[in-house]
Parts: C-alpha cells; sequence; structure tokens
C-alpha cells in the first residue's frame, strides 16, 4: 500500500426534492452566481424553476449560462469565463450531469487566472485559486459531483484532457435520484459504464496489499453490475437509482484509489476517440476496456482472475488462471452487451482510418507511455484499438 | 434508502513516518497549542518528541496536557478547559488512541461554553461552536480520528456517554500504521473488535435496500477478519497494519451509515459495563454482542442470514434460514475467541450482581428503547446480560 492523503470535502446532500435546499447551500457563499446549465432539459422538466425559486427564496440572483454539451468545449468555457468577470460573480452552481459540471469547473479554475485556462488541462501551469463550485446532478456517471476532475475538449486541436486538482472538489453535491428517472436507457447505460470504469481503472494495477481498498471495490463493482441490470428494467425505481447514483460519486471521489495509483489507459485511449467523433464516454470505454483487458491481462494474470472470481462470480479454474481470468473478461464484455452498449467500434460506426492518430496523441509521437498495470506505447495502443474491430 | 447528508471534512494524511509533518498541518490553525495524551508510551516510545519537533520547526509552540486514561474521565476534560483558557489555546492536537482524542473533543467543545460540557453529552445544550482537533493516532478502534463522537465517563455518576456532532469531526489526522506495531495483542484484538463492531452497528438495522453500502460494509468485514487473524502472527507486518488502520477510520466516519439508521444497542449497553468495571470497550462488545445477536435475531432474520453468507462465509442452508443465522453468530464468537478476547462475564471476572442496575441506566429506569433493529426494554437487556454468563 501505497502512502495517501485522502480528503474529499464536497457535502453531499441526498435524497428526494433535495434540490429544494440549493439555495440554503449557496447562500453561505455568494448572493450573485451563475447557473451553468446543458442543452435544455433540465428547463424542460422543471428543474431550473424549482432551483431557481429555492434560490430566490434564500435571497440569491443568478445569471445563467446554458449549452454545456457532452464532451464540454473550450470555446465555451472562455465565453463562460467572460460572463463571470463582467459579472463579477464568485460562486458557479452547475446543473446537470457530468459535462456541465466539468464547464462548470473549469470557468472556476478560469476566472481567476490571466493566461489561458487551456494551459492547466495540458500541464504548463498550476492554479493557485478558484472559485467554489457547487451542483445539482442529474445524469450519475462521471463522478465530477465529488471529485477533482474536469476533462475538457478544445476543438481546434482535437484533444480531450482531464485535470485533477483539489480545488476542483465541488463545496456541495445536491444527490435526488428522482431526477434520474427520465434518461433514456442508452444514457444511463453509459453512466452505469463509467461508473464501473472508475473502480475499475483503479483497480487493475500491479500494487499489492490493497487487500481493504480491493473488498470496497469489489463491493461497489458487484452493486453496480446488479443495479445497472435492474434500472433497465425499472428506470424510476428509486431505490436502484438511488444506489447508483451514490455508488456513481464514490466511484470517483478518491477512497478507492488510496494506497494506490490505478491504470487509466482505457480512458486516456477512450479520451482520443471521444476528441474526435464525439461520442458518449462510457460507449467508448464499452469498446475499449475489453480489448484493453485482452491485451494486458497476461501482465498481471493474478489481479484478472481475482477480479474473475470476486467480482464477475467465475467458478475458479485452479489448474488454468488463464482461462479463469479470459472468462472474467467475457462476463463483463456481455454485461455490456446486456446494457446496450456497444463493444465493437462498428456499433460505433467508426473505422480503423484513424487509429495511428490516436495512438500518435495519446503516446504524444511515442514519447509517453499510457497505463500502469503494462505501460503502453503507441503500438500497443494500435493493437488494442485493433481488437475493438 | 433513507436520505441523508454526508461530509467527511477530515483530511487523512496515511503513511510511514507522517507524523513529522504535524507542524505544517498545525500552523495553519494556531501558533499555540494544546497537546493531549495519555498514560505515557507516546513518550517511551519517542513519537512524543518527534512530533514536538515537528512543531518546533512549524514555529508552533504548545502546552501539554497528559493523564488521558481508557475510559475518559469528565473531570480530566474539566480541568484541561481551565487550562485552555487560562492558556488562551484555540487548537487541540490530540496524540494517542480513542481516549486522549475523545478528552480532546470534550475540551474543544467546553473551551467556549460557560455551562458544564457535560450537559451536551446528556442532551441538555446543543452546541454552536467548538476549537478545531488534529490527531495522531497511535491505536485504531475507536475511529474517533475522523468521526463526530465523542465518548466520555462521567465517574460521580458512572454515566459513559457517547456524543455526536459535526463540530467535533478532527480536521486532520495523522494515520502512520508502524505506530501500532508495538501495541499488546489484547490492545490489538480490542481494537480490532471495535473496528469491526462499528460497522456490525449499523449494518443490523431494518432499513432494506441499502445495497450499495451493505457491500462496502461486508468488504470492510471481510477485510478485518482476514487482517485482525494476521496481525495477531505478524504484529510488525506494515501492510495488516494498514489495512486495520485504514479500515478503523472508515468504520466509523459515517460513510457506512448513510441511508440507514444502525441498531447501537451493543454499544449502549457496553457503555454500562464500561462505566461501572472500566474494562476494555473492544472486549466488553465482543461480550455483549454475540449475547444481542441471539436474544434478537429472529427479528430480522434474512439480515442475519445475509451476515452468515456474505461476510462470515457460511454455507447457506436454504431450507433452514435459522441454522445459518446462528452459525454466523457462532462463527463471528469463534473469531473473537481466536483473537484472544473474553466472550463471556467471567472473562471479564464480572458476575450478574449489578445487571438490573446496568438495565435500569441503558433504558433510563425502563422509559426509553435501546436500539432499532429490535428495540430493548429494561427486561429485555437483562436478559441479553443474562445470556452472557
Amino acid at each position: 500500500m501505497k502512502d495517501f492523503i485522502f480528503e474529499c470535502k464536497t457535502k453531499i446532500v441526498f435524497g428526494r426534492r433535495k434540490e429544494d435546499e440549493t439555495g440554503r447551500l449557496v447562500k453561505k457563499y455568494a448572493d450573485k452566481i451563475l447557473i451553468c446549465c446543458g442543452q435544455g432539459s433540465v428547463k424542460r422538466s422543471g428543474l431550473f424553476e424549482r432551483v431557481v425559486k429555492s434560490l430566490e427564496t434564500a435571497g440569491v440572483s443568478y445569471v445563467e449560462f446554458g449549452g454545456a454539451q457532452p464532451n464540454p468545449r473550450l470555446r465555451l468555457v472562455q465565453e463562460g469565463i467572460e460572463l463571470c468577470r463582467r459579472e463579477n460573480i464568485r460562486f458557479l452552481l452547475a446543473i446537470g450531469g457530468g459535462s456541465v459540471i466539468d464547464t462548470a469547473k473549469a470557468i472556476a479554475l478560469g476566472v481567476p487566472y490571466e493566461g489561458n485556462v487551456w494551459d492547466f488541462y495540458c500541464g504548463k501551469q498550476e492554479p493557485v485559486t478558484a472559485l467554489p463550485v457547487g451542483c445539482v446532478l442529474t445524469l450519475p456517471a462521471t463522478g465530477s459531483e465529488s471529485s477533482v476532475f474536469s476533462v475538457i475538449t478544445n476543438e481546434e486541436t482535437e484533444r480531450k484532457i482531464g485535470y485533477g486538482n483539489e480545488l476542483l472538489r465541488p463545496v456541495f453535491a445536491i444527490l435526488n435520484p428522482e431526477l434520474t428517472y427520465t434518461l433514456p436507457p442508452y444514457q444511463t447505460a453509459c453512466g452505469c459504464v463509467d461508473i464501473m470504469m472508475h473502480t475499475m481503472e483503479r483497480y487493475f494495477d500491479n500494487e499489492t496489499n490493497v487487500e481493504f481498498i480491493d473488498r470496497l471495490s469489489e463491493g461497489l463493482l458487484k452493486t453496480m453490475i446488479k443495479r445497472s441490470l435492474e434500472v433497465i428494467e425499472n428506470p424510476s425505481d428509486y431505490e436502484v437509482r438511488a444506489d447508483i447514483m451514490w455508488a456513481g460519486a464514490i466511484s470517483h471521489n478518491g477512497l478507492l484509489e488510496t494506497g494506490r495509483v490505478g491504470d487509466w489507459a482505457s480512458h486516456s485511449i477512450e479520451h482520443e476517440l471521444g476528441a474526435i467523433y464525439d461520442i458518449a464516454h462510457g460507449a467508448g470505454l464499452a469498446v475499449i476496456f475489453p480489448a484493453w483487458c485482452r491485451y494486458v491481462y497476461k501482465h498481471n494474470i493474478k489481479r484478472f482472475v481475482q477480479f474473475a472470481v470476486r467480482v464477475m462470480g467465475v467458478e475458479e479454474d485452479f489448474e488454468n488462471p488463464e482461462k479463469t481470468a479470459l472468462e472474467g473478461i467475457e462476463k463483463i464484455e456481455n454485461l455490456f452487451c446486456r446494457l446496450g452498449m456497444p463493444t465493437r467500434m462498428k456499433d460505433l460506426n467508426i473505422d480503423d482510418s484513424r487509429f495511428y492518430e490516436m495512438a500518435d496523441k495519446c503516446s504524444e509521437h511515442d514519447t509517453v507511455k499510457t497505463g500502469n498495470l503494462y505501460p503502453l506505447n503507441r503500438n500497443d495502443i494500435v493493437e488494442i484499438l485493433r481488437l475493438t474491430m
């Protein structure tokens, strides 16, 4: 187990109609805020209005800033930064899913910074401060509601980069499972895959003696396997939606990486895919991850056996660990299929024409390796992409 | 699943020699502090000196306040409050186990309050503020290092009462597993039982649809079963000590009670035992809990079956859930035995002469019920105590 610091300061307010408490929670930080939202669904659902009412009751005024979309864009972030400066805003409230929250976080970083906020994402600068962000979550998936991460796409360079900093951890997150009843099945399933992936990216590394965090991770994954299948059948089951929503936050708040590093190669490769093809993140991961598993499992077969047995319920073949490991990989791929996810590039209508380009970007022209369980070079990434055909 | 708020603000700094960072962590809060410690072991081990050196390097001066003991006393708390006022102290650093931290927390509550700090413990008053507390943990058990709780014994009235308030959550906790190598086996085992109990008290309630938190709880318990047996064999195994230490904090920081209430009857009964006989808390719990299980299991047999199968690895007898449930209870009792814990009152040299008195106090003369899975009246408590003979 590695040394670690763990501090998750996000206040989670969980339950039915908790969005009515937004005003009270915001009021501690500011009297005038920017509300970030997406493409209009929070208005159609009436959520926006309820939140605004709660803000008004608490005496908080707001400036509205809509338009955040999946794979959120740097250009929109820059507009938001300008708006905050013009309006002298000191707090951001995100109402939506990960894209909206990630946009709000990027704006929060950019407002007090004189240069281009993209500097932080590409590692040129370290921030010294950021505005506080709070959120009302409508789509459990990215875990952004209590994580330190923000993922932004620079549409000019076609780069999608995740940046993590404790300054980006929201001060509060309102989690009302009822708000997720109306999510389309495809988006729900993409979210479930993303939630599982945040734990699996951490679970698959070479750190030994992480028994406690392994057990918690396995518990989260077993819950998600059960609940992701149930939610497809019963999209308005509060208890099912509640487990998914809470697991989504815990999966990415840092607890499950205490004492270890994680791998993250699947996320890195998916980011290149998402930057070019603008597909749903969870769908891209459902394609990449099984291929990644099949490419690397021999480098840490014990871990893949443990995953197969403890998480996927595979009966261990003690004579043949390889068979057990592969059965586990097949089972997770089958789960993704049952959830209606793509598991091959053709399911996403993507051909192999830009594989080298993606591998080039991901490996920075073969100068940087990706992942920790087995660090991948440019050629490895191409091979993994080929396995997705 | 019930609605909940979860906010665990304690910064966990985990790993070898992390006590050397105490000064840097404290400096954010104060230039002059009170150091609470116990009966001298932190001085004999050299820990005190290392912490003091780190404080001096950071330019923090301190006043020393020793003497905290197991089942920490109200009288000492009151002395500490006076000392803080005299010395104009605004921050408390606890170096020790739960008793030391609980003493520091009680002092932190009392300093800004004009009345008797016991008022908070017996429910007469609600605090509006408290001094911040940080800690260097030497004994994983009570979880006080990142919990909202403090348990204090009023030696005059022979009452031991736990009080919980978000104001009591430490601002940081330094967790260095190496500091626990020299704990005597009995204390180590008592700590392991206490850690398991903090999760089991929450696990055993009647809330349904808590699948996610159940799975995390089961993961923690399975880890503790494995690690508690290993630590007896290898007291200086860093990895074993590390899992126990981290599990001890997570078990009681509130995560595993999100969405549920928990039972807590075993703790309440043990508090009466500890207030009179001054035994180790974990040892008292090892006696009370199996008796409690046998007395109440029929009121929620499904939960006891789930515990037996998922946590204790009992092969389920589908025809006979009662047999499965009882086998799980027997297995946890056997585990306590293997750890060298008492499981009967005679092992603690306690007879039945004060059972009625304890039941009277615990039930406030049969006016208040204890526990949630099956609320116990005075007579039930006496029956449970009889089962411990």
